[in-house]
């Protein structure tokens, strides 16, 4: 059969990414505490295609998936990209992961334990002269508004809001341990089940606790910058603020801070 | 050329609703105050396909549609379904359809006016034995839990919720009458632009007034219950917990309120 | 501490649903082949609410569903729904869940394996009348079109499409023989991985064997009426035309195919 | 009342954006043929919060964003950011917004007319050394498969794909005119109104003109490199593969194509 992918292309335009794009895939990732994680990834494959071939091998992307047996870690997804390389012949290639990740976490107060939903992932970027590597996580907190508590007679709104964090590294970091920093630079971390008392304590800690999107961004950054394995890093917050119906966002990087 | 969607089907399979889905369309809906408001609809439109033949024309729904040029409103809604069983030689025709929808909206104190987005919308089924004809708001609002506040020195976690509102009536029913029913049951209403002052009285009125999802949901069937022209109901509201990553549901209909 | 949701209700309207929505939790489900399957589950879980009773306690959705320790089939699901009904001492229960679920598939000629992902999933509704059981599943296809084929000199516009199947049944239905029905209906099926020899197989097969949504539905609802387990079913056929913008769209249920 | 957000900040952490996202709102942009359309946006607004700040004032977001009175074209967005800059204080501003834009097109036989829904945008970014205004818009068209045209007896299999443009220039560029350069390097284009006479020019026009994504995306990037007016481009093409469930992708920016 004639091979149409691999036919000379004569426009003379390179492309930067070709590949797939929102695989869904059952996966297997690192846990802190459990070791392994089964999840389910959305996934995004590419390499880039010279200027003198009409196409790529879309196939060849899901052989290499399949060969790392449904495995995905910072150690083996460097191997996953040197043999995209090698099978399709490419100067680059890069992979996006997003899976939901779940954390066993006691309430404040009983101690219940359920499990919380996270948004974890990794992105790399594997080129000849560079390999960059990130780390993603997507973790739903509570704001409550420093404006709002000082100027009412009592009470002041609060929202989930969503504190994103990417890291450049070249080193392990755990997932749980970015979490945590999230978790602890909010007004008052989620928890998906709590009692009364639990009630109670997240309620007015949140409001000992008052903090912007601004603020937030800010504690995690600086938490960030502590952390000597990052070489670079964005924060983003995001608030589903509760007194109006679109949001407030906030977002600092590593580039930002130097300036 | 052969006309196959008119063959004759032997399967003795006849089909409830085909036609066309997410169908995004330029209308111009009827506005209380300013008479006519430019929007983006979408648009699922389906009729009956009797067991006798193989598939419904999907162009003829589009030339209905057109032919109406643009213009939605509760009365011409019929004459699109008549003209559809019409022109598809179906026995039943319906028609959902809903879009972005703003209203003006002043400041609580400051009297500042902005454009707040709602969501409405249309549903009507037609058949030869009777004609149904829904109107449907869904309205961002605030829900402040009375569990919290009750147990907290100070405070008590709010959020953004979502009221949805779906009525049966056979005469014109104003969105913004709707909408006002559903926010005047929050704990406060969304609003799009906040000076300190407003923020302060939502901040309070809210704590004044807390609710939960119950509440909202039982506070707004009973209005609705006063309105003689309303056939049915269901209303549905949902918070997005401040507190949790999921969130609080309650849901009642006409027909809950009669057993 | 005061227990506000126990508190007497004086508006005498009683809620259907009261719940907990869009909670993502972790879970291990059947598997026909490899009896597990770790996935991420999106539940809904509620009970009504009497007219004198101001809330539900929300937290113990989640305690009920902690006691079945992640583990979610059609047998013990009425056990969560009389779990719910007792510690809520409510009348009714009902429990939505949907979930990625993934099958190892062969590609049609070379048989290479690759994970496929379906969406499925189990509705409960437990009155102390009656109980509803309902499995879902969503099959993504191909549909290639009959009047295109038909008219044309070369070649027929196809695309993916949705099959969505949803079943009342008293007994266990794999979600491997729902999701087989969908794609032997199909024009073809979708496969993750597909080398040039496979690709060509399902191009000629898609054309052999076009199909309209309105034939997906009138298939897949003739095989099921077949299977004397079920009760009641509806089937949808949706499918992103490669031609238009919008999408076609096929509905029957039983109830359509007894008139 | 105590202004908070003004009050000092000692953490010494800029931060890049701060400001306002998804904010639905009505407004008037420029259209080539009728010369106003009226669409609903979503608008992200930002500014830099400078290290001595604790918060950014969002309310007056929404002021900025009224004073221009719902209008939204390429000439006042420069406006809209000075104002931003002045009235936050700010060494930057940023805006993002992104529309439905709607064009009247006639079916390519018959010529008769219906609209299609194209998302549009304008992204603009001001800093005290230089302005950056960039266009962009996403254009539903059809890829037929090449290869699979190639190995195959008949058909070749073929999907709704999406072309998005994104340009970077300082001159008025039409959105019209990024659409129809995408249109003309699709396999063909879509349309929401096609009679039987279409159906079969469109369904014959695409297998005469076989493309994959990379294909449409050096054609796209072809033709943007001629318009001197562009001094930066970038060209996504995403496919939504009719015989798999995942997508295929391609990318090329002005930047790949100079090495």
């Amino acid at each position: 059969m004639r091979d149409v992918q691999s036919e000379r292309d004569e426009r003379n335009v390179p492309l930067k990414h070709v590949g797939i794009k929102n695989l869904k895939y059952p996966v297997v990732v690192l846990d802190k505490k459990n070791k392994n994680q089964h999840t389910v990834a959305e996934i995004n494959m590419y390499v880039d295609l010279p200027k003198d071939f009409r196409g790529t091998h879309m196939s060849r992307f899901l052989e290499v998936l399949n060969k790392f047996h449904l495995k995905i870690d910072p150690k083996n997804i460097k191997a996953i990209l040197d043999e995209l390389k090698k099978t399709l012949k490419a100067q680059s290639a890069s992979i996006e992961i997003m899976f939901p990740y779940f954390l066993q976490k006691k309430a404040p107060v009983t101690k219940i334990e359920s499990y919380m939903e996270y948004k974890c992932g990794f992105k790399a970027y594997d080129t000849n002269e560079q390999y960059e590597f990130y780390i993603v996580v997507e973790v739903p907190i509570q704001t409550l508004c420093p404006c709002s508590k000082e100027i009412s007679k009592y009470n002041a709104h609060n929202q989930r809001a969503l504190a994103r964090i990417e890291v450049e590294t070249s080193e392990l970091i755990w997932f749980e341990d970015l979490i945590e920093l999230a978790e602890s630079s909010a007004s008052v971390p989620l928890f998906t089940l709590l009692k009364r008392p639990d009630e109670k304590y997240v309620t007015e800690r949140a409001y000992e606790n008052p903090k912007f999107v601004e603020d937030v961004a800010r504690d995690i950054a600086l938490s960030i910058k502590e952390n000597k394995k990052i070489r670079w890093f964005k924060v983003e917050v995001e608030s589903f603020e509760s007194i109006h119906n679109h949001n407030a966002y906030a977002c600092v990087d590593s580039d930002t801070m130097e300036v």
